[in-house]
Parts: structure tokens; sequence; C-alpha cells
């Protein structure tokens, strides 16, 4: 999880709602997506409770492992949103009103610009806005953390902000060979010694079962297009040696 | 997130497929609600990737940090799913052939035992099984960690094997106030003034905007259900007191 040639990130989703069940997170999903368009190897992920000390330092233990770090959630008005507080902490600098900020708040509520409204145009001095084409306040950039809505629809639009300032890394190419009526107990050994001859690709295997029948999506990944398409085709035949009869080639 | 009077766990998945995006993980919030139902409180999650490594580090820093720990995804027999070895490695033993699970395997597959699917029924020394009601081999325990499957379908059968042997702690309670045509702008100052009179009790916001409306779910979360009962009270007095108009209890 170095940093280096590869460019890795982490996400932090921060909120007791995902973590006493009350909300399904689909940020991450919405997040690794967009970073695979980028390149960029989504490397972990945590989800960590509106506990000060847990958010500081789980990102810097992600900042400094990571090239980036998305964190999700916090960053409202009331008084459980505290990841900008924790931001500033783990950075060492203080949370200044932005004027840009309070510019757009005061277009927004005329004469009704509270002091909780006022929280969220508080940013660590040396970050830049995130653009929120959607609905609030924008989200921060400090230097290699991007600070994020926790509304998914939020979330989404301020997403938009952050490819462009990202460093790209080769897109991973992913194909996928769906194999029915073949348990993962009989494509395993194939599976296996295919990963061995590629040790630059990863070769996954993720079974399905249901009363439409049983089998596995086979997923080959790398940055090689080239080695990528061979070795779908070597899987291909070595399916088909040991006599599995149904396979496909998954169009992504 | 210490050891205490609480009980706590923290969730570890385990899997490239989330971390790339192919698969929308739904395991942590089915864990979250069951551990609810328990009183245990899931403090932190992570996702990892099929990096073993990674696996132990994140495995032996969660394992010291909570009551329990809770694994999902790995468990297969093909050569990514390597759950099992890294627990081993974690725990400091040895990987072993476990009688009862070789048999379970024989009468599924006579005369096909192959050495993929051997892989299944290694689990640490020292540990004891998780029964799987679901499809195939069974999970594992071994001192505070359970090691479950990944495929949602078998994780929740398997989870009811695990309720049971937790210590349980006494169950959250949690209300809803919903509010709407309201925002967090105005309703965070009284909210705060409220939380700051209830320490024990735990007050969240969570906005909703859409084409319907907008407002806020007010959540009341602590174990003293008169308290959390009184408290949701005082809160809907003071969302009259600020003009609200549309304040409804959100039944569980």
């Amino acid at each position: 999880m170095a940093k280096g040639a590869r460019v890795t990130a982490a996400v932090m989703i921060i909120g007791d709602e995902i973590l006493s069940g009350r909300t399904q997170d689909t940020n991450l999903n919405a997040i690794a997506r967009y970073l695979a368009t980028f390149g960029v190897d989504l490397v972990e992920a945590r989800v960590v409770g509106d506990v000060k000390a847990e958010i500081i330092a789980a990102l810097n233990t992600l900042r400094a492992q990571c090239d980036y770090v998305i964190t999700t959630g916090g960053i409202g008005p009331t008084h459980d949103d505290i990841t900008a507080d924790c931001v500033a902490e783990a950075f060492g600098v203080a949370l200044e009103e932005h004027p840009e900020i309070i510019a757009m708040m005061v277009a927004r509520w005329p004469g009704a610009l509270n002091a909780a409204r006022r929280r969220m145009a508080r940013i660590p001095v040396g970050g830049s806005l995130v653009k929120n084409p959607v609905q609030g306040p924008p989200g921060f950039q400090i230097g290699n953390v991007f600070v994020l809505a926790g509304v998914p629809m939020i979330m989404r639009g301020m997403l938009e902000d952050v490819g462009p300032r990202l460093r790209a890394g080769a897109v991973v190419i992913a194909r996928t060979v769906r194999v029915e009526g073949a348990g993962e107990g009989v494509i395993a050994a194939p599976l296996e010694a295919l990963a061995n001859r590629h040790p630059d690709l990863s070769l996954g295997s993720y079974p399905f079962f249901g009363p439409e029948g049983f089998g596995s999506n086979l997923v080959v990944r790398g940055r090689d297009g080239a080695e990528v398409a061979a070795t779908v085709e070597e899987l291909i035949a070595a399916l088909a040696d040991i006599g599995a009869k149904s396979i496909t080639r998954v169009e992504a």
C-alpha cells in the first residue's frame, strides 16, 4: 500500500448512522467506480463513527499511506458534524470562514445566516474548495485529502470536481467470464494455474447460487489490455478442458 | 473504542471486488443491524483487499481494540481466498483440516473431494466451527474473531450462529423524529442544546432533499428508554418552538 508508481487512494466514511445500521452506505461503491476510471487504485476503506480522536487517527494513518484520501460525511451544520474540525486538527491548522462560501450563503439565506450555517463555511487554512453542483455549500481539499458530503446525491456531484485534481494512473481493464453449472471447487485448479502464469494480473472468482442455477463470475484484471485479452482466451480454453459447458464472455 | 462495560465490535470486509467497485457491499449493514439487537456497538469497519500483510495487520489491530471482530469474504476454494491463512498467521497457529468439515465434504462430493475443496476444510488450530445453514462449508471462530463467508445470503445464515456466542450489552433504543420543510440550518441550534442537556444520548440529524421536499430525520439514541422517550418529547417541543410545522414520530 506504499506510495509509488501505482496511484492509490483510501476512502474514509464518517458517521454513526453507517455503523448503527440505520443507513446502507453506497458512497464507497460510487467512489471506487469513479476512481477506477482515472486508474487510481482504491486500496482501503474505513468506516468510523462521529468520534473526534478516531477520525483524526484514521485520517492521519490513511493520508500517510495513500496518495489520496476521500472522506464522506459530517460536513453539515449540526453539532454531530465534526469532520472539518477533525481534518484541521489532523493537519495542525486552524479552521477559517471562507469568504466565497460566506458570499454564497448570504445570497442563499438573506438575513438568515445563523451560527449553524456559518459552521459550514469553515475550511482548514490552506485548503481549497471542492465545487458542489447539487445543493448546499462546497466540500474542500487540503493536501491529499478531499472532504465531501455524505448525502449520496451531493457526494457524487462533488466527485466531479475531484477527478481533474488527481494524478491519473494506468487504467485497470477488467473482463468477466461467466461459467454456469461448474462450481468453484472444480474451477479453482485451472484458475490458480493461470494466475501463476500471469503474476501481473489479478484473477478473482465470484460465485453465485440461486434458483436459476449456480456457477461463478471469473474476473481477469490488469493494466495490459493485450495480456488481459489473451488470458481471457486461455481461461475459456481451460474451462472447456475441465468440461464446463456454459461459458460466456460478459460485456462490461 | 476501548474494551469495557460497553460491548464493541469491528467488521472487516475482505475482497478486491469491493474496493474495485465491482460489488456493492451489503454485509456491513446486515451485521450492524444484527449486532444492534444484542446491544453490541459496531465501532469501526474496514475494507481491505486480498493482500495477506494488510489483512493480518488490520485484523491484529481490530481484535486488540474491540471485544469482537467479524470478517466477511475470502473463505472459498480459489487461490484468491486467503482469509483462513491470514487469520491463522495473525493468531500464530497452524491451519488444520477439520474432520467434521471433511466428513461433510465427503458426503457432499463423493469421490470428488479435490485439493481446492479441501482448502475450505482448513481452520486455525483452536478454532471452532460456525454453522452454515445455507450452502457450502462452515465458517469458524477463533478467540474473539468470527470468520464468515462473503456471499450475503450465506453470511446472513452464518450470523445466526454468532449471536448466541456474544456477550450481550444493553440494547440501544433509537427513535426518529421526521421534520419536513425545515432545514438543518434552523434545526441545528435547538438540537445542539438538547444534546448538551443529554450527554449520555447520541442525537443525529440526517437531512433529505428531493422532489417531494426537504427536511431531516432526527435520531435520538441511548440505552435508557425513559430518557430517550422524554428527549423525543423535548425535541418535538423545541421544533414547534422554532416554527416547524410538519413533525412526525417515525415508527421503527
